[in-house]
């Protein structure tokens, strides 16, 4: 049995040990005969899904207590795998929702930091640099580099660290272990989308 | 007299009344016989600026106190004109210095709020909303729209409070009217820059 979560460009798959990632359509053709729960937001594939008879979505089995409209369901398995506390998903996008004893209160999104630093390079070509994930967000910069690094990544720590208040934070998505260091009471598990899956599937079996 | 301020897209101007916005290389020609002081980061016109023997470039007469590297003349003008306070330049770059009492400390750069709301688009067309500068920031969004002008705008504001501290901010540049309302303690100017260079060309007339 594998847990699939497909995105715009790749498939994550877990198989009760490690997380790797796959190009969506090879991992189709690869795991076809094999028994795959999985949840998709890419539009263009639901179709090819829906001929897979042992690939089984469980977006039809998640039920979300929530008033946010127009949520998608790698969020909503993100915060059933959370429950209390806050989920921050960095990856292309950082998508961060509170949750309160199993409901959820709300949310909201920043652009990833890849998007962040690209935006810079089109602004002029002499903002063009790599983000710094060691700066020290307590000094003041006094070069391009780190002025770069610390407006890109400073806004969204504090953006995080306002939401939460005391709550705890769980961190997930590419590039969430790098703002670890950043953050108290927060910690990174790179899974965690999957242990939402795994407690789906659980209730639908019960 | 005339002053004005080259960027990288347009030229802005200030005669003592009002400000007011041109193509580059059209003012040029438009005003070549006026006396034009002007600041300018635009490569591709130093060539022609040189030769324009009734303007200007206010940036031989501008001492700056600093130990930041690389900074650009239109940044430090503006944070001469600030003098003691937080400079902020709300443009295709959200620009944040900080002054004390006439030496600069440092500060760091943000993308700009159009680059902002594009980074979402090019995620997901999912993404794709205008930013709503009317949102309240102390609700916590409920669907896809507040939670991009949510997650576009609160980053932004309180990255500028955790650095203002209790100092005064100077707002400027074309989204700088729109934070106002976000920040205590703050101040928007359109023609802040022009105060600079007014400062600079008084001490280099005495």
């Amino acid at each position: 049995m594998l847990l699939c979560d497909i995105g715009n460009s790749f498939a994550h798959f877990y198989d009760g040990k490690k997380v790797w990632r796959e190009e969506i359509s090879g991992s189709l053709e690869k795991y076809f005969k094999k028994r795959v729960y999985f949840i998709n937001v890419n539009e263009n594939i639901k179709s090819v899904l829906n001929n897979l008879k042992n690939w089984i979505d469980l977006e039809k089995y998640t039920y979300f207590d929530t008033n946010y409209t127009g949520m998608g369901i790698d969020r909503k398995v993100l915060c059933i795998a959370v429950e209390d506390g806050v989920a921050v998903d960095a990856g292309s996008a950082i998508t961060v929702d509170l949750m309160d004893k199993g409901i959820h209160k709300g949310g909201f999104i920043m652009p990833g930091f890849k998007r962040i630093q690209e935006s810079y390079s089109l602004i002029s070509s002499r903002l063009s640099f790599s983000l710094d994930f060691d700066i020290d967000l307590n000094d003041i910069p006094s070069n391009t580099k780190s002025a770069i690094s610390y407006g890109a990544i400073k806004p969204v720590v504090l953006a995080i660290k306002d939401f939460a208040k005391n709550r705890k934070i769980y961190l997930t998505g590419g590039d969430g272990e790098k703002i670890l260091p950043f953050l108290n009471n927060a910690e990174y598990d790179e899974k965690l989308i999957f242990e939402g899956m795994k407690k789906i599937l659980k209730e639908k079996l019960c």
